[in-house]
């Protein structure tokens, strides 16, 4: 904690990695508050979720010092600031480009909407899904009408959702119509400005964490 | 390189963030490779990928010494290696449970495959599904013959992608077939004996990783 040479790095340093730390904290914050614990150490929150103690500490030691010594982290508390932090008191709107499987999927996922996030609309080019809605109700929009939605209502976030052939025209799409955030599920690589911050979510990493535990702990194979 | 107390960990203690990680670095050499390039230092591979090149070393260190001194890593070799450590030569089969968006979605994910997982199965209570198959040819069967396959077929991992409600049910029921690892989509807490692995996926941290950009780059909103 009083580390002579800690420095504190803004906000353009910190990695991605580091803030998908942050959204693991923030989860592990939102069990302990719905479980009605009032303070935690960086200790025991390591202990009871299976993550790293100095990691936290140093992790949250980049936005501020929200540690009490001898008492820890104030749950309520910190939860609120990590939420700043993370931008979830701003009620984001994410549109979802594909009505496919993984569009229609990712439009009903009850995760986003408990963090605050919004599911403005689903965009297709299909005839015969427009005019449709999600099974919770997200409307499916032609995606001529991106543009002109885009400039009546406050869009922050576009996820793809299409196949990989029409990842990049739709991302191309997407950026003209102002949108400065793209969450990619298609396999490929996308070009993007550098203003336009895209990230890919690659649903192979989970599995491979569970490839790794089967190939340390299970018996050979007959 | 050279600290003298450096500390081999054992798989056992290799937290889930450092196979997260191994993974991402494999991504990053699969496009090395694939871009044929030979070798490269942890600090050109940090700069292009945007990653941490101490945590690269500290990383791959955990499982062996794969840096040559003036060289960096082969990239072929380290790929092997990483690919060997994830447990991705052993040809993994998955079953997923659930054939509704997100089931029919992940059975199809092309990144599954391109790693070396077979996708096995879907499996679903509906009438209506069973004996069809998803778009890339996984057969829908009936989760009641789910006991009867996993007995004559090797299968690995079981992918829980049914709503809350069903999803403890059909976790047990994984358990009872003898498959040892999950991969839950489905949101809220599952129990699980000491000797499963489980692993939960929560789609909202890569949305709040964007959410985070946006919170520090964005102009104030009007």
């Amino acid at each position: 904690m009083n580390r002579p040479n800690k420095r504190r790095q803004t906000p353009e340093q910190v990695s991605e990695l580091t803030t998908n730390r942050l959204s693991v904290y923030l989860r592990c914050l939102n069990e302990l508050d719905a479980a009605a614990v009032e303070t935690i150490s960086s200790q025991a929150l390591a202990e009871q979720f299976q993550l790293n103690a100095a990691q936290i500490r140093k992790d949250l030691a980049y936005f501020g010092e929200f540690g009490v010594r001898g008492v820890g982290y104030y749950v309520k508390d910190l939860r609120r600031h990590l939420r700043q932090i993370l931008g979830l008191d701003q009620h984001l709107r994410v549109v979802i480009m594909g009505a496919g499987n993984l569009g229609m999927a990712l439009a009903d996922y009850p995760g986003f909407r408990q963090e605050g996030f919004e599911i403005a609309a689903l965009f297709d080019a299909a005839n015969e899904k427009i005019g449709h809605e999600s099974r919770a109700g997200v409307p499916i929009y032609d995606i001529k009408e991106l543009r002109r939605l885009a400039r009546r209502e406050r869009l922050d976030i576009a996820v793809i959702a299409v196949p990989a052939p029409q990842a990049q025209p739709v991302v191309d799409q997407v950026i003209q119509a102002g949108i400065k955030a793209i969450l990619n599920f298609s396999p490929g690589s996308l070009k993007v400005p550098a203003e336009i911050k895209l990230k890919s979510v690659d649903l192979t990493v989970s599995l491979e964490s569970l490839s790794f535990f089967l190939a340390q702990h299970e018996a050979p194979r007959a």
